[in-house]
């Protein structure tokens, strides 16, 4: 605490991200990174990328990487925004269409199990909002946002649960709001849900986000993106414009394009982490755990009787092998683990059979 | 305008950075990026960070970048804080530190001439602020910082009149607001000014700023960071965490550390620019221009009598060579010209010298 800080900056709690050890090798299955690396024609294009020009500024507009997003989804350039990570692009969404006038007589709604970055938004905008129970099965129940509202955001598929909603789900709440700002956070939509961008020019109050992170495999360059109608889109720009103009550099911009461009290796990628997470989901079912089906990139598994998830995610680690426990409500009981590759996932499984018999039993 | 932007996102203006062309070849003297390349370690860096690991996430404590960062500047690591560009580094501090409370009876204070992104802050900030005046030749008085405020925020040297403050001068605003968080923005300062580094042990209300893009080569990589007592960065530190927690990309955090590891080459390009603006200096006033002694690697230009700066730009820009001109109260008689290479500069003074003399001057 400092007399020198604002008001707010004394409210904000500080965040942690999961576990990225800088040292120690792990067979790292904690914080939803994808197996594979990304693109070979996106890591030429970070070595096209790095020379001289590095000088100059970047394209403030971010132009041909807005073409080739637009390119992808069907879009028009007018409908894309982009920005320096999904968690920036979602930032600038809070401050550009959920924060609220001073009277405050609406709330924000997102579920009660959702990312975890939302609350901390929320703090840093003085949005008020309301946490909405998941079902007891963790599944999101959409008549519980027909009510009034500031705006809504949802994960979807929904992290840590993994669990998708359909479209047609989406589209109720969207038909129910049409007067409030609707987010879909689609960071892991790729990995087997349907992807929102289809509603946005039949839904002018849809912001749909998404990630270079996980299905692309860019956990390291730090781009995200929103899709929606031009008029939500130029909101979040005027917010971007006003706190950093230029907030990607050349050769993130260099890679993203070139990412987005190669669609056959995306979807292949894509296709061998479905493969494998529904191979590990059986596997842990057959080891007594309770799994929820998943449309991501993780699992969220609950250990059978009598095993302590936090003790799992602990022997684990100590065994080399890195997955995530969240010490919160209502989800202490579960670990998440996100999909390596087979191998990867062959020790881990061994791992932990190992330590669900035998001897180690006892660690529990 | 749309019903669902939030109140505040109606009040941003649209932010105007200087022109970058994406397509025509200009000799490009407009946007103080550097004429020479970045330093072949910096960019070495790069390739070596272009590789499989861009699926990982970076480090999100940056400490290796901290680390070098603090060595450069004989400070500790908690005394630094490093952000996507110096953009964002300030906007964090706007949000940290010169947020007010509701009642607003105090005023955030910097000169009427300065950087052109602080009052975009403070609307988006809803921060009250007051804009004093430079003297008529463009020096700030330190003696009308002397008054009640809620910060001070100054660019030294300042921008775009490129006159520098000497570090007595910045003490005595320090001295004088001791319950002020005062913020010096020191984008140019090593193009000849004294950084206030020096002072942030004496200082707990002082946070420095500085960029990668102007003396180290690198506008295209987009980083920035500040200096000054652990609790001013711990405030900053909240808010970057609160807003996105993975602000700078791996290759970006490689080609930083690289960059500022390389003290040679930095110190001899600056060493060059230095030269070349002094000898362009000289050059102008040849010509009949007033150009202000700078600090920075611009000049500030007026023109003689009877030729008028905005056509001046206008005809220099047709002729191949891109500098700025702000149509802004007071500065509208200016021109600032960013230092290139001694021969980019050679053709500048060239088009400049036939433009006011022979026939062309009847362009103006």
């Amino acid at each position: 605490m400092s007399k020198f800080w604002s008001k707010s900056t004394h409210n904000l709690a500080p965040y942690s991200p999961g576990e990225q050890p800088q040292d120690k090798q792990y067979i790292k299955l904690n914080t939803n990174e994808n197996p594979y690396p990304p693109s070979p024609l996106a890591i030429q294009a970070m070595h096209d990328a790095a020379n001289e020009d590095m000088r100059l500024y970047p394209d403030p507009e971010l132009k041909k990487l807005k073409d080739a997003i637009a390119e992808f989804y069907a879009v028009s350039p007018e409908q894309v925004f982009v920005g320096n990570s999904s968690d920036e692009v979602l930032a600038h969404t809070f401050a550009a269409l959920f924060k609220q006038d001073r009277q405050k007589n609406k709330s924000l709604l997102f579920p009660d199990i959702s990312y975890s970055l939302y609350p901390s938004f929320c703090r840093l905008f003085d949005i008020k909002y309301e946490q909405i129970p998941v079902a007891d099965d963790f599944t999101i129940q959409v008549d519980d946002y027909k009510k009034d509202n500031s705006g809504i955001i949802i994960v979807n598929p929904n992290a840590p649960t993994c669990i998708a909603l359909s479209l047609d789900k989406i589209e109720s709440i969207l038909k129910a709001n049409p007067d409030s700002p609707v987010v879909i956070d689609e960071a892991y939509v790729d990995f087997g849900a349907q992807t929102a961008i289809a509603l946005i020019n039949k839904y002018p109050n849809l912001l749909v986000t998404q990630t270079f992170s996980k299905s692309r495999s860019l956990a390291g360059l730090r781009v995200g993106f929103a899709v929606g109608s031009a008029e939500l889109i130029e909101g979040v720009e005027r917010v971007k414009n006003s706190f950093n103009p230029f907030p990607l550099d050349r050769i993130a911009v260099a890679a993203a394009i070139a990412s987005i461009n190669d669609k056959n290796y995306f979807e292949s990628t894509c296709k061998k982490i479905i493969k494998t997470r529904n191979e590990t989901r059986e596997q842990l079912i057959s080891l007594g755990f309770e799994v929820s089906v998943s449309s991501t990139n993780f699992l969220f598994a609950k250990p059978k009787e009598g095993i302590n998830a936090e003790s799992l995610y602990l022997s684990l680690k100590e065994k080399g092998v890195l997955i995530r426990y969240f010490n919160a409500p209502r989800i202490d009981g579960y670990i998440r683990i996100t999909i390596g590759t087979d191998k990867e996932m062959a020790v881990f499984l061994e791992k932990i059979e190992s330590l669900m018999q035998g001897q180690t039993i006892n660690n529990f």
